[in-house]
């Protein structure tokens, strides 16, 4: 029985969420109009403040709050090593090991041709101009592992041959076909621990 | 790493929903910004509208638009059953089930005395005033068993006593597809004491 409808359009928003069903979504929906309005309209501030804000960095692709971004702009990073990850989300993950200092590069898609995701979308001539502007000494293809995966890392190490440049993957102790979002913190450390020449 | 600042507070206001970890709530903030500004927007401006419109309905304490509330007000529902809630989020579940068509009142909170939550906290003068405005043959007690539970069940079997109305309560036993081996001695306790012939 439908009880509210915009009680419904909140659970309808909820449910587009990864990992959210419909169940959850109907908690989540009555646990905001149960609490006091205060945190509910703080939140919906802070979303609409938060996405107004971000957009994309100019250098390296990753949605932020500035351009360019946190990585790309502060002295304390190094320019040695260059991050290549699939999408903005996948730096948390990789920040929370607390073990890398370098730069990212967001490709925002992994190469898939057929689905039209061709060195164009995945913002090949950025990554060259990047690469170009740092001069790293190490590219790390952080990437998943699966057919997408593989094809991206080939090609980028296909683009990259000749440069000097030395370029790792992460050790394929991550299970074929997950997602680097929902690995734990161990096991994306010791992935990047035992990542390797291709 | 603090990745950024109004992301943390999302990822801070998402972690104090019921059942969301840390890590759940970093997803649920990335994604956010991952999507399409409209998406988050239109979320945003949901979660306004809905908690801006959300009061209690003055007939029967419920979370609601309108008040009286929907089903206080609507001539599609009977009078001849009530049903005792905690909160209104219960009434979800129960509408659910599409088996019920009477009343609904929402005590807000479980007796306990100990806690500051007596009678006055629990709506008991306004139960009796619901009570005696729609004059219900039964009353049934959709409380969960526990010691608050079984305080207020007690309490408010007390003040109806000598009313002449049916006061039932939800049965107790194993849950539907629980196993023996894990349910607890309590709850095992009550499925042997209630047991019934087949």
């Amino acid at each position: 029985m439908l009880i509210s409808l915009s009680l419904e359009k909140l659970v309808q928003a909820f449910s587009r969420f990864p990992g959210i069903g419909k169940k959850t979504a109907q908690r989540l929906a009555w646990f905001l109009v149960s609490q006091d309005k205060k945190f509910a309209l703080e939140l919906a501030d802070t979303i609409r403040a938060t996405v107004e804000s971000f957009k994309l960095c100019g250098h390296c692709n990753m949605l932020s709050e500035t351009d360019p971004c946190h990585f790309c702009d502060s002295p304390e990073r190094n320019d040695e090593v260059l991050c290549i990850i699939e999408n903005s989300p996948d730096v948390q993950i990789i920040e929370n090991m607390n073990d890398f200092r370098g730069r990212y590069f967001v490709l925002g898609h992994l190469l898939s041709p057929l689905d039209g995701y061709g060195p164009e979308q995945i913002h090949c001539q950025m990554l060259l101009e990047r690469i170009d502007e740092i001069k790293p000494q190490e590219v790390i293809l952080a990437l998943k592992p699966s057919a997408e995966g593989e094809a991206t890392i080939h090609y980028i190490s296909e683009i990259l041959s000749g440069s000097g440049i030395k370029l790792t993957r992460l050790s394929t102790g991550l299970p074929f076909g997950g997602d680097l979002e929902y690995s734990s913190t161990v096991t994306l450390a010791n992935a990047w621990k035992r990542r390797y020449s291709v």
